[in-house]
């Protein structure tokens, strides 16, 4: 069962993304930044993840490429601008299907009884960008990633 | 006479300021984002700024240094994530005396019979981030930087 919320105030430029996983906060920390787990639970169910690059790092960045069934890739790319291990990071988001739309997203992970508990910060440009991205599917994209996360977890050593 | 203004809506993540300068688009754009120019207008009267790095193209990065008449010195370092000229840039920014904390601005220029309004929207990660900004003296540190770019555009070539 999960307990994804997704907290989009109307007027707001930010959208609050929280779960849990059935993970210490170490475990989840590294499936969520090393490339061969992010490549397993990162995107849409249906479509391929390649992770082009993963320079988990402050000033590194990153590249991930979607492949549809249909041959068809989208890309994204980011910066990191802060991470610490196994608590805290800070990176940006684009679509590169829209340049020059950033989104800078603040992720923590809180541990509690060997549980963690993940909440993700998203503040976007302007409140339409915000409302676009809640319009074009995201929580349908996200639930399924988490999910896939989740199921990942198992396998961190 | 400076038309300044700066705005912040209580409970919201971000600032808006704009500004007219008498100058075409491409002489602010240039004052903008070139080193020679940056280091004359950006930051506090009484400070120098030092240009360690300003690789003003998306995906670049910039970091600049204030020293304080004391001999004290205050990093700051962004990202640039997107930069058409001369209309609009998109950047991080971040004190380096509280990292992880990052702000992401947008910068349209538009020219208007010859003059052109600057217009910057800067999100924060949160409501408390922008609110620290904006206690932090922010207005009164914008207004001399953007006096001192007013000033500098006449040198532009």
């Amino acid at each position: 069962m999960s307990d994804l919320t997704v907290i989009a105030e109307p007027g707001q430029h930010d959208i609050v993304v929280t779960r849990s996983f059935d993970a210490p906060r170490d475990v989840v920390f590294k499936a969520m930044t090393e490339p061969e787990y992010l490549a397993r639970w990162w995107g849409l169910k249906e479509t391929e993840t390649v992770i082009d690059r993963a320079e988990m790092r402050p000033g590194g960045s990153w590249r991930f490429v979607e492949r549809a069934p249909d041959g068809q890739e989208y890309g994204f790319h980011g910066v990191v601008h802060d991470l610490v291990a196994p608590e805290r990071f800070v990176q940006t988001f684009e679509f590169e299907g829209t340049p020059g739309h950033v989104c800078l997203e603040t992720t923590n992970l809180e541990e509690k009884d060997g549980r963690t508990l993940y909440t993700s910060v998203a503040v976007f440009q302007t409140v339409e960008d915000r409302d676009g991205m809640l319009q074009s599917g995201m929580e349908h994209g996200l639930k399924q990633s988490m999910d896939a996360l989740d199921g990942v977890l198992a396998t961190v050593s």
